[in-house]
């Protein structure tokens, strides 16, 4: 694999030097700089729940499991309650805006049309969320056009920027090389996003310590990292943190605070 | 289970004899009344090709794979090529307006919100396309919400039928008890819909003969049924036709036609 400047410059052309901290990267005039925004780092303190997006999001989720979930999340206070946009309604009236309220879109194929995607967005805006998952725009990534993968995130960061709205992209790394990670965090990080997030939980692999650690060493420290897909033990969840996530999704929101 | 007359009349109160050519249910006083339509099933002599949809739906597809998906229901003559919307701008580049341009909203899962569903609706709307297949708002059908999964259909029914663009209603029988697979196509031929459809592909189970068969008798001859999931072989394919379905869904096109 190049190296992540080599990737950079190949992707953006020539650039200075990265004024957020990474040091180990050429900076990508983002269209939102975090240079001067706080560390997105676990600092070792926080108790792991408030790292925690519990989440649902298979396809025959009832009523009664979201209101659980959100019961669940507010008794340990996570991070987040992710559920998909039918249930965002059930989880603001269940909960008072904390944990705060995520939702996914383009979720789970990756395969929308940036129509498709964008009009998603605003829709779920509307509903009321905190928080968005966005799965990058996997078939543009893996047919090789950059340029399009890049403007369907692009478009939606504008959409939470304006409402500071909190947007992770998914970039699905079972399907991708190393070389594809490393781009496909930068596109994200240069379009605005505000963490990049391993995998949706519905392809071949979940998680892994390894691709935290290239999609960390890639994004610097100013944007979060979430790991999510097949966590669901303490030591797992451990050995992501440690791997450079500070953010964890589960389903399992005990067996990993450890109740 | 109750009978579909006893389920129509629970779900739609008192009404009068159908008149859609069905005979054996209560009239359900669609939004769009398909009585003086021609029937939509298999009239035995069309090759089975022109009732295939040429399908490719899978998060890791690539432009090469769908161009050539393309060229093979062009030669063959399928009813449509089914793709997720990223991929209807090369579908429209490759093809001649024929076979149809098919694509799927809420999908895979059936959890967007009702708006979530509507925006995505005109999106794909917006990109071109001839026929959407669009999983019913499951989430909502699953928790007993009859009035907001009848809403959610009934929304892109009417940008549908205003477009003259079919509409499929993918009701993924799997997670469905036999009393809700009725449910399901009622509400989605009141609604406008214009076929049911069994299956994402993406469930723990695809089409199976039997769910054809009471589908097939709850919507009567008026609307299309659609069988999709793990159909892989000509004698599949057959089995499902037999027992009622007049359109196929299936990614292994050669292996239906016999070639």
């Amino acid at each position: 694999m190049n190296s992540i400047r080599q990737i950079a410059i190949e992707l953006f052309g020539d650039t200075h030097p990265c004024l957020c901290g990474g040091g180990h990267e050429i900076c990508l005039k983002c269209n939102h700089c975090r240079a001067q925004e706080p560390d997105r780092v676990y600092n070792g303190k926080d108790p792991i729940a408030s790292l925690i997006d519990a989440t649902i999001l298979k396809a025959d989720a009832v009523e009664t499991e979201i209101r659980a979930l959100c019961e669940l999340a507010a008794k340990h206070e996570t991070a987040s309650v992710c559920v998909n946009s039918q249930f965002l309604a059930l989880v603001h009236k269940v909960l008072n805006s904390h944990p705060l309220a995520c939702t996914v879109i383009n979720f789970p194929l990756g395969t929308n049309s940036p129509h498709a995607i964008y009009n998603e967005a605003a829709a779920v805006l509307n509903d009321g969320v905190d928080e968005i998952d966005m799965v990058q725009n996997l078939s543009a990534l893996l047919s090789g056009n950059t340029k399009t993968a890049f403007e369907s995130i692009e478009r939606v960061a504008e959409l939470c920027l304006h409402k500071t709205i909190l947007l992770k992209v998914i970039i699905e790394t079972c399907y991708l090389t190393n070389e594809q990670i490393v781009i496909s965090c930068l596109l994200a990080k240069k379009a605005g996003a505000t963490f990049v997030k391993t995998s949706t939980g519905f392809g071949p692999a979940g998680a892994k310590a390894e691709h935290i650690e290239l999609m960390r060493k890639t994004v610097g420290p100013k944007l979060g990292v979430k790991a999510s897909g097949g966590i669901r033990t303490k030591e797992q969840a451990l050995e992501m943190i440690k791997a450079g996530a500070n953010r964890i999704g589960a389903s399992n929101v005990l067996a990993i605070v450890g109740e």
